[in-house]
Parts: C-alpha cells; structure tokens; sequence
C-alpha cells in the first residue's frame, strides 16, 4: 500500500498536534463510562472492527432534475474516483470498500482495477446493475421498465446486465449483486400491477440461478421516483416477499430514504431480521423523500435507532446477522470527499451510542413495563459525544484526528483540479 | 319481514314521484354505454348482487380525544342499533349485515339477537373483538399492550376474550373474526420491537387454534395510532408475515385510513391478492390520519381505483377472491344513518365504475405500453354518472331512489328522540 | 390562420361521425340539468370563454435525475414546440396562449416570433425566468442561489436575467412574469433562513421595480426540490408575506404539486383569494412530491375542490378576481400533446363541475350546519358526466369531439419524426 | 416556600453522593469547551436564567379517543396539579410556572389560588380557553363551531368565555391568552372556507378589544384534529395573517406537532420571528400527527435546530424577541411527573447545544457558501453531551443533579395514591 493518497507524514504530524487534547477527552469519556459500569477500550476495538462501503458514484457531485453544479477536480473515471474513495479511506479507516457500479464503471480488464484498487487500500463490495437508464448503442430501451417490461426482449436484456455484473463482481472480488430498478408507472391504469410484478419475479429468478453459491442478491425498495404513481418494489413487504420467493440468497436492502413519509424505518429494520432477510442498508438522510442527504444530518436519532436494532440483532441473531453496509448519498452542494468523511464518523457514532446501551438495564425496564426507563436507557446512550472514542480509534488505524482538517490541509481537490479534465454543464432535465 | 322500520308505502310513492325522470337517465346512459359496447342490464345485475357490511358502531355519533358531540335519538344498545341498520339496509338494499363489537354489543341471549336481526332484515358479518380499552371489573388492564404484552397473565385474557368473540359469533352466524390491536409503544425503547411481534404470533395462534373451519380470522394493520411510535401490526408487511405463519384461514384486512401518507393502496391490494392473503376491507376516507370520514369523500378516485384492482382480481382469482367488506366510519357531524346511506352508495358507485372499465382495451394498451390508452380505458369509466343504475337497482330491489330524502321525509330521528333516552356528553381525553 | 397545423377537413369529417351520438348525450344530460334547475347552454358559453396557458417546455418530453427518454419527432426549439401547442390549441380550443421559458426559449427576434404564433392560432402568456441552472458562458453561477445568494454579483445577475425576461415578454404581448427559484439549503445551517429571505425580498423589490404597470409578478412557492433541507419560498405563508412586501402587483402562484403531503390546497387557494393575493396556478398532479403529472390524473376531486373556491371567489370577488391558470406538467412516459389534450379536458371539466354547484343549496346547508346536504350539493355537482358540454362547446368552436382520437389519426407525431432531428439520451443525473 | 413538596435534606443528600462524579464530568466539559473557545460558566449561568412553564393539565394522563388509562395517584383538580407541578420544579428548577385551562380548573377564589401557588414556587403562565368541548349546562354548545361558528349566539358564548379567562388570568398574574379552536370541518362544502376565517376574525377581534395592555393574544394553529377534512387556523400562514390583521399585541403559538409531515419548522420558527410575530412555543415531540409525545423523544435534532433558530433571534432581535415556552404533551403511558421532568431537561439541553454553536464560525462558512464547514458548526455543538452543565445548574439552584432517580426514591407517587381519590376508567371515544 505504498501508493496511498496521502502523505502518512502529515496526517502523523496533524495528530500529533491533536493528541493531548484528544486524550484529554478520551480519558474524561472513559471515567464516565466507568461510572456507568462500561469499558471504554471494549467500545473502541468494537470500532476498529466496524466498516462501511462507499460506492464509486459518491465521488462524483450529483443533482437533480433541475441541474447539477460541478466541481473542478471532480473524478471523471472509476480510476479517479477510487482514488478518491483511498482518500476517504485513507483519513477515517472505517471505508476500506468500494461498491461499483456498471455501466458506469466499465473497464477493459477488471483483474487490473481490482489490484488497482488494492495498491490504493481498497477492496470491492457489492456490485450494482443499472437498468434505469439507456446507454448509447443498447439494443432496446428500458424506456417501459426493464425486469419488469412488458416485451421480453427487454426483459432478456435486463437480465443478461444483471447477469454480466455478477461476472464483473466475480473478477473484483465482490460476494453480493444490488439490484435497484426504477420501473412503475406515472398513470392508474398504465400497467397491470400484478402481471408487473410476476414479470419481476420471473427475470429475478433467472438472475438468482447466476448467482455464486456465496453470494447475495440485495433487492433495493423504493416508494417512488422515477415512477410517481406506482413502483413495482416500492417497499419491505413487496421485497421480502420477492426475496422469499427467489430463495435463502436473496436478502433486502434498506435505503433510508426510500420510505413513505413517517414511517418507522427501525422496526422496518426489526421486521427483516426477524424474518430472516435483512441484507443490508443504503445510509443517507432525507426529509422530504429520496433526498439522498448527508447520513445523519437531518435525523441523527433515527440512524441512532436503527443501530439500536442492529445491535439487538447482532446479539440475538435468529437467522444470521451479517448486513452490508453501504454510504449512498447524492453530494449536491459539498465536496464529495468531505461529505463522505462526514457521513462514516456519522454512521460510526451511531453504532457507538447503541453499543453505550446498557441492554440489561433496557430489557429490565421492559419487561416491567417501565417506559420511562427504558426510554432513559436510550436517551443516556444517545446523549453520551462519543467523538473521543472514534477519533481515538481512527488515530490508532492510522487516520486522522480530525479527517476534515487534515483533508483541507492536504490540498488534495486543489492539486486534481490542476490534474483533471474539467466536467461540463449538468443543464438538468425538467 | 314484517318488522322493516319504514313504510313501504311511503317508499313507493316517493319512488312513483321519481321514476319517469329516473327511468329517462337510465335509458340515456343505457345508450351510451351501449355505444361503448356495454350492456347496463348486466351492469345493474351485478349491482344487485353486490353488497357490504355496516359496523353496530357505527349507527351512534363518533368523537376525537377533544371531545364527542352527541345527537338526539342515538342509539345506546344493540337493539338500538340494529334498529338504524335496519332503515340503512331497507333504503339503500346493499348492506344487508351487520358487524357486532364486543363487550360493546354484549347481550344474554345471542340466538335470540340473532332472530331480532333477522325480523328486520339483517343478518350478522364479521365479529370484532376489542382488547384496547378496559372493561369495569376485567382482572387485568391492557395498559402496556394487549395480545403483545410482557405478561403472560394479560395475554391469555385477551386471547380468551378473541375465543369468546369467536363463540358468539358462532351463535350469530358469523363467519369471520376481525382483530385489530392497538398495541404499540409511544418511546424509543418502550419495547423490543422483535420480541413485541414474537409474542403477538403466539397469542394469534392461540386464537387461531380456536377457529372453526369454515371462518377465516381477518388481521387489520394500522400505522399508528392509539400507539404513537410504534404499532406492532402497522404495515400490510406486518401483516400478510404474520397471516403467512398463522396458516390459511388467515387474512389481512385493509382498512383505507391506516396507511403512511401517499401509500399506493391500490397497489397493496394488489399484492396481498397476488399472495392469496387479501381478506376484506374496511371502507372510509380519510385525508391526514385514520380519520374515518365517509367513504369517498374526500379521494373517490382512489376508491375507484381500489375496486379497479378487486375486478380484475375477481377475473384472476389466483388462490380464490372472497375479500369481506365492510363501512368503518367515525360520524363525529352528522346523522350515522345519512352517512352510511351515503357512504354504501360512494361504494357502489365505485364498483360500477370499475366494472365499465373496457378490460380489453386496457389490456392491449398496458401490453403496447400505450400509456395514454391505458389510462383513458380508466378515466372514461371513471367519468361515468352511474348514479342511474345504483338508483335503478335500488328501486328494483324495494329500496328507494333518494335515500338521502326519503330518510327525511320519514322522520325517523325525530321520532326516536321521542322514544329513546338521551346520551351524555362526551367530554373527551386531552 | 391559415396556418393552423390539422387539417380542418379531417376535424370536421371526424365531428360529423361523432355528432349524433354526442347530441344525445348532450340532450340527456340537458334535461337532467334542467330538472336541476340549471341550463346547459349557459354552462356551455362558459367554457367557450375559458382558457388554460401552455407551457413551451411542456411540448418536450421530461425525465428524473435518473434518465430521460425521447420520443421520436420530439421539438427541439421554441418553433416547434409552438407547432405542437397550435395542435393542441387546434383541437381543444381552450388553450390559446403559450407561456415561454428564458434562455431555453431565446430567439434573435421577439416580433417575429409574435407574428409566428399568431399565425399559429398563439398568443403568449407569462414569461419564466431560470436561475436554478447555469448556462455556458455565464458570468456567475447559480450554485449558492441565485435571487439569495450571498454574493452580490449573482443576485444582480439574477435580477438583470427578469428584468431581460420582462423586456421580452414585452414584446411578446404578456403581461405577467413568473418567478420560481430553486434557492434553499441540502444542510441545517448551511445559510442563515432569515437573512436568505431578506436578499430575496431585496433582490425581487429591484425585479419588481422594473414592472410595467399592467404586469403582475407571480412569486411561485414549492416545498422542496432541488432544495432538501430548507427552501427559501416554501410555502403559501412564505409567498404571500413576500407578495404583501413588495407590492399590489406581486402576487401568489398555486402549484398544485409543491405543498406538504396531505395539505388542505383548496383553502389556500381560498386564503390567498380572501387576502387579495391569488394569481394563478400551475395545473398539474402529483402523489408524492413534485410529480407533475397529468393534471387530475390522481386525485381528480380535489382539482374540482379547487375550481370550487374558485368558482366560489369569482362570486365573491373582494380585491379582484383574475388568476391565471397554466398547465405544468413533466411528460415523462406519454407523448406531450397526448397530455396536454387530456389535462386540458381534465381542467375544463373540473371548471364545469364546480359550476354546476347548486350554490344556493350550499349556502343554504351551511348556514344550518346540515353538513350532510352541504356535502351532497358538491357531490351531486362532481359525480355528473360533463363529457358532453366540453365536446359540445369544442366542436362549436372548431375543435374536435375526441381529441386524442383526431390527433392520432392525424399521424402528426409520425410527420414530425421524418421532419425534425433527433433527440440525444438523456442520460440522467443520479 | 416552606410548601415545597418534596424533603429539601432528600435533595442534599442526593446531590451530595453524585457531586464527584458531576464535577469531574463538568471539569472535563469545560476544558473541552475552553479548548473550542466557549467558557462553560458563562453557559452554566443561561441556564440558570431559562424557564419553561408547564400546563395544569399536563400533570394528568392523556389518552387518545380509544381509551384513558388511568394512574393510581392521578390528580383530579387544579389543587393537586399545582402540588405536581410543584414536585416538577422543585427538582428541576426551570419550570416555574403553571399554565391553567378553563374552565377545567375553575375555583371560586383565583387570588387563593395565585397564594396557593406561590407558597408552592409557583407563578401562573398564559392562560388557555377552551371552546373545543361542551361543558354541562352550557347554553349553546360547539358541536358546529366557536369563534368561527355561524350561530352568532355561539360566537358570542366563545368569546365571553375568552375574556372571563383574560379575567382570571388577570387575577392570576398572567400575562397572556393562548387561543385554540378545533373549528373546521369534516366535508368538503361544509363550511365557507373564507366565511369561516372572517368570522374567526371578527370573533377574535372582540377578544382582542378586552386584551390588557401588557398582555399578549396567542394564536394556536393546528394542521387537523379535531376537524379532518379543513381546520380554519391550520398553519403558520393563516395564524400570522390573522395576528396582523388583529394586531401587535397578537402572536403565533408554534406547537411542535400541529404541522403537515415533513415541514421546516424551524424555518417557520425564523420567518415568524422575521416578520414580528413569534409568540411562543408549545414543546411536545411527534412521529406521525399531533402525537404529543415527550419533547425531544423522537426527534431532538429538530428540536435543537429550533432552539438554534431562537438564539439567532435572540442575537438579531428585529421587533423584539420574547417568546413564551411551554411544555404541552399528552402523557398516555408514564407518570406525568417524570415525563415533564424528563422533556424540561430536553429542552434545556437543546438550547444549551445552541448557545455552544460557534456562531462567528457558522456566519463565516455561510458567507463563503462553505456548507461542509457552516454544518459542522452545529453538528460540534450539537454532539456535546451537555448533561454536567445542564445538572451543575440545577444542583445549585436546588434542584436535583439526577431528577428522576430522586423523584422516584421520594416516593411521591405511591404517597398520593394513598391520599387522593381514584379516577375512573377513561373509556375511549371511537
């Protein structure tokens, strides 16, 4: 890994200047957590252990209908954009792989990009098909859906993508195939929305029989967009019941922003455990609907509470606990590199706070029915600034105190800004 | 039938003043229609085999937690309401039976209650079963839940209360038990949201167990509601999970005003009939919350698009289609007698409509993806003021033209006031 | 206009298959109307005096941040897309007036372009102006805002880019500008809400400033979108309170699809009326967020709630009663005439209904709190079958009976796809 | 004082064992804050100048239209609230202040009462009237409307009854009137939707007329409940046109949970500010409708958002800034007590959060359009745990550094329910 991103000098000199401070807080953290009958180092080595994906397409700005605003230095390449994504990697160590995404990162010989990405500190984790979206010189249109289209021959397509994507990830190393369609309807009465989802669970299967006996076939759910009146997978209980027709390999993927509004995503979260098919999540936040924002910036407590699942689940595993977890957000007004440093120290705090619960105290109160506690054993965990246990952690791996700072000092977007092509106009689609 | 609240004469001589006018609407819509390669005989006849159920309840005024405003001439007792039911029935001649609540409409002599309905033309629909409220003298409280609570001692009170229901319904004729739970927690961490689930699965099967063969045992979700974090049965998932391990005579019923904003109900009844689990309905209208207003008063596009999916699952019945319906309304402003009226014919009005869908045309436009056509096939049934054949059939049946003012004319509030006793103030729980 | 773009032979040949069928329609629902103690004719001079604007953009296909699909003979310049809305206007008759876009719709000479839609059969309705997307070569970029940027150098670039639109629609004949702008923030505190507001109110007293005396200024709210987090026109209070600041010429635009889910958008409409600041709409549908689906294609009764108020405040007209409707629509999965011809007959039957209100029943209902009779004085007005009168009055007016049926018999799409050049992918941005 | 509920050594005691924890807790905190550059005693002492008034009726249980569950211990009448709310701020010494609802708690001698308060700690808050229920021997009754109602002998009841409350209140020491009407409708046509608000308007303006110079007009807006199809005050939009029109003495009342699903409160909160009209603040949390949950329970990163709005207000007074805070919840399933103790250190806490936000750091990033960096500023404050300051403060004020541990080992409850009467079953109204 000699050809990480960053100078391991400077991020050794950035800490060290932050060390006593942090240590300070580390310590002061740990006689509190003492008092509350926890180990602070037990919390921290369960950090260490924890990562998360961040997919290929986060490295680049996104938009929206109306328009996309670019930003010098942007990746243009799956090349670029891994060594972004080492960048990430590289200052907060929780990030050490990167989910593809095809067409888009398409490339001649995929044995190089995986040793590509492992000089860089990066893996590969699941692979994601596209099938929204019509690229130049494709044989038919996935203009009215593609897995669930009303023309076979589309369907074939559809299915032959997903099929060569699992051939993709085989060669990368990835173990699980994400499948995401945007197909529905914008009219009552524009499809037979039975027949649509038969046609869906009839290419799916044919996906499913390519899939590696190791392997996992995540179905993503969302309520709506690109389809607004209908959308075949539009939530957990239409994928669970697709995933247990298709068989012990398909599994469901929780995007947080793929909901109804209001909706209690944690027992969503429950549910699928406790049926057996959690797969695994796309982190992100959103307050309107599939808004793609910043993990936990809108709704902190509610990322807090899915932790508060998993970390129930993980100790009573029922089926298996294993969820992918995957950052899957649009960076439409930040840098990507710094909203993906953000979001992971996020997602990080909201696993420390779950595991800061004190679950025997939680079970106790109840089965008494003692709502008030029970609540508090949530609330003195959610409340606890766990920043000092994450930056400790990240410091110990080699990352950054402070992975804004040193990420702004290292000038990095400035110096691929003189080394990138520019991005032209996104002019938007209304 | 001697015992029918109304004069039949009053009804025929206001059905004499209306049915030259009545007769020539008919016969013009019958032209269109015919020109639209559709026949109405047939259209009235389905009518007239159509019909849905009335909740006891739902003959007495309905409140918030602010407060509840009570008219003169409500009912207080069963026989009360049958009574109301009876002058619903007898006018509109689609809601022939009646859902009894119990310990609401408890009474000694259930085969003798059964005969009383009968005299007035009723029989009994499903029966309801109520573990969300406590009971002077009942031994244990459902506070902290119902069929989900921690302890064993309350669950089993509420399972024997269900076996209760289910052997009066016996004696009435029933053939169904609808559950529905309010049980949920109002805290983060109240409850463990899987646990909450397990024990609901053991208390339902209990309930289960105690079926009779030819019943089926109807699960009604809601999304919140009286529990305002979480609600264990909140969503169709929930559900149709827990109607999949309960066995085969277990369904999901889909009350209207129990879904997240913007849910596609439609498509939900959909899937529940694709998977064999669509058990019956609950029909209101709501427009934040469960706000059981009359059905069809605020969204009758949806409504119709609802009955659009029970048609084409009548033509496909899959595992078989027999879904139960039934008004479940809340009359918080006006007379229940009005809005039942009212609401039975929104309904019907709505199934019409989906039966002059052209099937075919729609059909062939959804396998052209000829979106525009497609919608059209719906919007032009929609369109229809099939107010002529409801009225028709109506009539045909001995029912009146307008029921709305035959009712009155009739002065039946006015006379009960006289006779029944008055009923307190409701003072509401803020 | 002997340029209008169908033939008129074919629209008459077309009517004259139809008329006999219609003039029984059309007779039978007069006698029904007139046993309501209303006359038809009356009814059908004031949808021969009605009309709804075209959006120029509206004659291109739309699409979603993730692709956009074309269509074969799609316009591709504002001369084109004028051909297409002449179509539209030729067959509906109650479309007479485009509503242009800048830059999109830039051209060297405004007088010209006059003389080309009125020859056309076209006039021009408000003008739009776009600060929500960068154009090659600009100065500034709108990608911290434009009307509220914190830079002074884009808010001026903002208000030059209206004042310019202003002098275009000049010269064009309009007399309104609309004003809609994308500004807000993806994360909390990303700008100060208050002080956003005070540059917008700065930068729009400066737009208004440079209105002609006969022109309104239509300030358009919206929710969310391209904003996630916060956006600085939100809502009706928003606008309306920005409309009372700047002036009597400043007014408030409804856009159906831009309000929170499940809020009540008639009594908007009536609140922006009662405090003299209703100035049109953008007709459209939508189910989740910012749709902009066909108008009434989801939830038909409320558009007629909202031609109720309408109806309503044309009788009651306080300040002045003059709002200008526009249809707003993304045609992602349809062929744009096709939707403009269906909302256009959507809108106008709404219209129709809300004038069929027996309107002294109503008042007369509420001023006893009969709530039940208030309710079916609406109900008895929107359940009619109003198909008749709007094809009477169309057919008297030129138009065809069936409009979708004339235009595809037309082959008009299939001309322009031998005419016109070709549309590149849209290739979405995710 | 010598009233105070709750053992004055109890409390010493209490504190005295968990001083040594709380200092070194409170020392750590201020070495970190010493570090970002924030003197955590100049915090401490904000906070020990923040109050929040809590309401009489809070001290009871709510319950929802389905049922009242009951606690042993309840209490029952405005005496043995105020002796509640005495308990509440003994402990945690921001709450000093009882809001009373009439006619609930009517007494004969207000000046007794004012005494029975103060030797408790006690002041009295903004008074609330209440039209939305019929009290027994009441001459008109509100089932078709209050203020709004278009009896004008029922105006002119609700209206009475608003300025006998401005009398008591007067005689309490209040300062203001909090005004909420549950008018609206549950049909669409039921009412005159601008009708309605003109009588609001008028009936509001007589209570405005009897207003005390020195007193304040609190308009309450609520999206729905108890009214389902339209509320006349339901938004921030109609609250703040109404109070211009009645004038500066009437404000808008933000309630946490009266808003549409997914609203920007806290850009409601700084537009009312910036247009003059922020009243005050009825804190409570929600999920789904006006769930009245505890503060800060689901989600308490809004609720610091909002507290961040306020203290830029605070810094940015315009016309003022003097917002009224209350508590207003519904405490369906945990003691009373414990759930105001709990929320007042929520609030708290939020606002401590948004003093420790760097606020010249925040208005740099936000003038630069840095957005990464103006987030960052509140989610640094925001993560603080800010508990040791928020104890500090009450410990010496004489309060209690742990609040529900003490309440709890002072037997409070167990010792009421030995002295007051039990309250019956609350049977639900569905």
């Amino acid at each position: 890994m000699t050809g990480l991103p960053l100078s391991i000098d400077q991020i050794e000199s950035h800490n060290a200047a932050r060390r006593e401070a942090l240590q300070d807080d580390y310590d002061s953290l740990g006689r509190q957590l003492s008092r509350r009958g926890q180990d602070i180092e037990t919390i921290k080595s369960k950090v260490a252990a924890f990562s998360v994906a961040v997919p290929s397409w986060g490295a680049g700005r996104g938009g929206t209908r109306f328009a996309k605003f670019p930003i010098p230095g942007e990746p243009t390449n799956i090349h670029e954009k891994l060594e972004d994504c080492a960048v990430v990697q590289q200052l907060c160590r929780i990030t050490p792989r990167v989910s593809p995404h095809f067409p888009w990162d398409r490339v001649e010989d995929y044995q190089a990009l995986k040793e590509e990405a492992g000089a860089l500190g990066l893996g590969f984790d699941a692979v994601n098909s596209n099938t929204f979206q019509d690229q130049p010189g494709q044989a038919q249109s996935y203009r009215s859906g593609s897995l669930t289209a009303t023309d076979k021959a589309v369907r074939d397509q559809a299915v032959a993508h997903n099929i060569e994507c699992i051939e993709i990830g085989r060669q990368l190393g990835s173990r699980a195939l994400t499948v995401w369609i945007g197909d529905g309807t914008n009219f009552p009465g524009q499809q037979d929305l039975s027949a649509s989802l038969d046609r869906y669970l009839d290419s799916a299967a044919q996906i499913y029989a390519a899939l590696p006996d190791s392997w996992r076939m995540l179905l993503e759910h969302k309520m709506f967009e690109p389809a607004f009146y209908s959308t075949v997978i539009s939530d957990w209980g239409s994928s669970i019941l697709a995933a247990n027709e298709l068989g012990p390999k398909a599994q469901c993927l929780v995007d947080l922003g793929h909901h109804a509004p209001n909706v209690n995503i944690e027992q969503i979260v429950a549910r699928l455990h406790r049926f057996g098919k959690l797969g695994g999540f796309h982190f992100n936040d959103s307050k309107y609907g599939d808004d793609d924002l910043d993990t936990g910036s809108i709704n902190p407590h509610q990322l807090f509470l899915v932790f508060n699942e998993l970390v129930e689940a993980e100790r009573n595993p029922r089926d298996g606990f294993n969820p992918a977890y995957m950052i899957d957000q649009s960076h439409n007004v930040t840098d990507p590199i710094e909203s993906m440093l953000s979001s992971a120290e996020a997602i990080a705090a909201a696993y420390v706070k779950a595991l800061l619960v004190d679950r025997e105290a939680l079970h106790e109160a109840q089965a008494a029915n003692d709502v008030m506690m029970a609540f508090q054993a949530l609330r003195r965990a959610y409340r606890t600034d766990v920043t000092p246990i994450l930056a400790m952690a990240r410091a110990e791996a080699g990352g950054a105190i402070d992975v804004l700072d040193l990420y702004r000092d290292a000038g990095w977007r400035e110096r691929k800004t003189q080394e990138r092509k520019a991005v032209g106009l996104g002019a938007g689609i209304v």
